[in-house]
Order: C-alpha cells, then sequence, then structure tokens
C-alpha cells in the first residue's frame, strides 16, 4: 500500500492492471489466480506491474474499488427518475443472463468478501463498497419521497433493505448458479421498487403476477 | 458419501459428532478446521468419527443439513400467525446481538457456501437449504394470504424476496462485523413484514420510523 502512494501510478497503467485483472479473474477464478496470471494478461512492462504490487490481495482490493467506481460511473445519477435510477442498478447488478466470464469474476470477487473479516484491507473496501452503495440507495429514496414519487419510507431502512437484498439476490445466483431463479429474483426486485411508487399501488401491481 | 450409506450411525452418535463440529467451528472457523480438531472436541471414541468421515469438507456439508433442520425444528409451523412466524424466523437468523461463538460459526458456513460452486456435495446441500427455506417461505405467505392476514401478493415471488433479503443481511453483517447496522437491518427486515399484513397500512407504519 505504501509503496503505490509514493509513487503515483498513471490512471491510464491503473487502468491496464485492471482490466488486466478482470481477464485473468475470468480466466483463473479467485483460488488459482497468481499475480503471474495477471502479469501474463498484462500488456505493458510486466515490471511496472511487480513495482505496484506485492501480492494479488493487495491488487484486488484495488479492483473492487475500480470495480465499483466503474459501476457507480454507470448509474445517471442526475436527471433521471428515482425509480428508473433503482431499476438500472438492478439490470447493471442482476442481469437476466450471466455469462461465464462475469460469473467467475463475481464468484472470485465473493470469495475476496469471504476472506475480508481476516484480512483488514480487503475488509475495509467492503466497507467503503458498502458506503458507497448505501448512500446512493439512499439519496435516491430520500429524492423520490421528496418529490412525491415515493411513499413516505424511511430513506435509510429502505436503502438498508434494497442492499442487502440486492447482495442476497447476487449471492445466492452464485451458490445455485443454473438453478437460480433468475426471472423470479429480477421480478422480487422490480416488485420492491413498484411498492415504493405512489403511482402504482402494490397491491393490484403483484395481483396481476399471479397471486393466488 | 457412501461410506455412511453403507453403515446408518445412530442418531445420537451423528448429533454428538455434530455437536463437536460446532465447538471445533466455533474455536477455530473453517480455515483452520481440521478433522483432527473436531476429533478432539468429541467424547465419544475417536475411530467412530473417522469411521464416518474422510475429511472436513464432507463433515461440514452434514453439518448444514443438520443445522438446517435444527433451525427449521424452532420454527413453529402450525397454529401460529404468519407474521408472527416471519418475526421468529428473523429473530432466530438475525439476533439483535451475535456473539464471537456464533460468528465464528456462520463465518465457516459462508466460506463453505463460497467453496460450494466448486464442490458438488456441498452445491447440492446448499441446493437443499434454499429449496427448504423458500418453502416455508411460500407456505407462510400463501397461508397469510389465504386467511386474509396478508395482501394479495404472489407467495412465490414474496419467498424469493424474503430469502435473498435475509441471505444479504447475513452476508453483509459477516463481512462488517461491528461496523454492520443490526439494529436498522432488523427494522428493514421487520418493515418488509408489516408490509405484508392487512391491518397495518404500510405508509403510516413507515412514516413513524422517522421518514423525512
Amino acid at each position: 500500500m505504501e509503496k503505490s502512494e509514493a509513487t503515483p501510478r498513471p490512471d491510464s497503467v491503473k487502468r491496464e492492471i485492471m482490466e488486466a485483472t478482470y481477464r485473468a479473474l475470468s480466466e483463473h477464478g479467485y483460488e488459482s489466480l497468481t499475480i503471474q496470471a495477471i502479469a501474463d494478461e498484462f500488456e505493458n512492462s510486466k515490471s511496472l506491474l511487480y513495482y505496484h504490487y506485492d501480492g494479488k490481495d493487495e491488487l484486488l482490493v484495488d479492483f473492487l474499488d475500480y470495480a465499483l467506481h466503474r459501476f457507480l460511473d454507470e448509474i445517471p445519477i442526475h436527471n433521471q427518475h428515482p425509480a428508473k435510477r433503482l431499476r438500472t442498478l438492478v439490470d447493471i447488478l442482476v442481469p437476466e443472463t450471466l455469462d461465464e466470464e462475469p460469473y467467475r469474476v463475481q464468484l472470485a470477487m465473493f470469495e475476496l468478501r469471504v476472506n475480508a473479516p481476516h484480512d483488514p484491507a480487503s475488509r475495509q473496501q467492503y466497507l467503503e463498497v458498502d458506503r458507497e452503495l448505501k448512500e446512493l440507495l439512499r439519496d435516491t429514496v430520500q429524492q423520490g419521497v421528496e418529490s412525491g414519487a415515493f411513499v413516505a419510507v424511511d430513506p435509510d431502512v429502505e436503502a438498508e433493505r434494497f442492499l442487502s437484498l440486492l447482495t442476497g439476490v447476487r449471492v445466492r445466483r452464485l451458490t445455485m448458479d443454473e438453478a437460480f431463479p433468475t426471472t423470479t429474483a429480477r421480478e422480487a426486485l422490480l416488485t420492491q421498487i413498484r411498492r415504493l411508487e405512489t403511482d402504482t399501488p402494490p397491491r393490484e401491481d403483484e395481483a396481476d403476477n399471479g397471486a393466488s
């Protein structure tokens, strides 16, 4: 960590390292990932990579941060209806199909998450991911409540619930893989958003989805 | 696996092995757990343990099954209001305080979950856990809808949502540990149940919890 703070790396080099990490993760997964495998995917000088990182866990913590910010950049913060913003979030985090490559990367991130309680640096990074996502959700809900688009809910409780729901769906999908009922899970996320909207009464809306 | 199927073990021996596993897990966690550590906690003949199990992963799959059924036994299935049953489930799965010992056991189970995509036996066991919990939730919601205690929701979608929500809360709690906002997370679970109930309008109920 100190190494990289002492020598700030140009953004382009960092991006190349992160993209090499993505490719290496999607090929090898977390278990058999080595810093050598990442170096093999890195098109620039290998020594540059070894100069910045001592080991794979340190690199993966940076990758987690990079993935978080690339994700946040995809979410339109302004000029979008709060419900639409939540749906965009669902589409990015729980896509209808999950190909082999992103599946392996998500699984690797999950393995890093499990390792977090044993490793202060990755735990810190997960706390940061949680904090940023929760802030995004809280701001979105608050904006919806204030504009009258959403019913009067507590934005903090709602953000907590939605973040846990998203996390749970992603974790269960990884464990169950092909047996995971993606359509039902996406329906569960989308009807949860519709329940917040003032113009769509939740009961009738859900009854349309085949309530018995 | 074949070994234990060929020689059915008496329930009392199995329970003793499972209790020894719980103690060993709470002491060592998953990472440094060995079958020897479980044997050390086992008060009966060690050879009995080695006779039934070859390795720790095989034993942990059985432990997962044992933990699931001990949990299911705690949930009153009959003669209980469906909302109350869901709250009981929340109290057991997301208790207000999580001591060091159950924390370590939960973390170990989470590590086993992450390992599941690489190991057919534990993956199969996780699918079974998911199936049983979802069935319990679906039956509870269906009963609530049919009796008029719950609003008209799709029991399958609702069960999917509640299970993912519970899983997400538990996973995030393990990652964040002391930084986890348990009170808010429990509030998120409990208001989700209240939203289902016909006698408590969700909007006013949530507004009482400090909506801005």
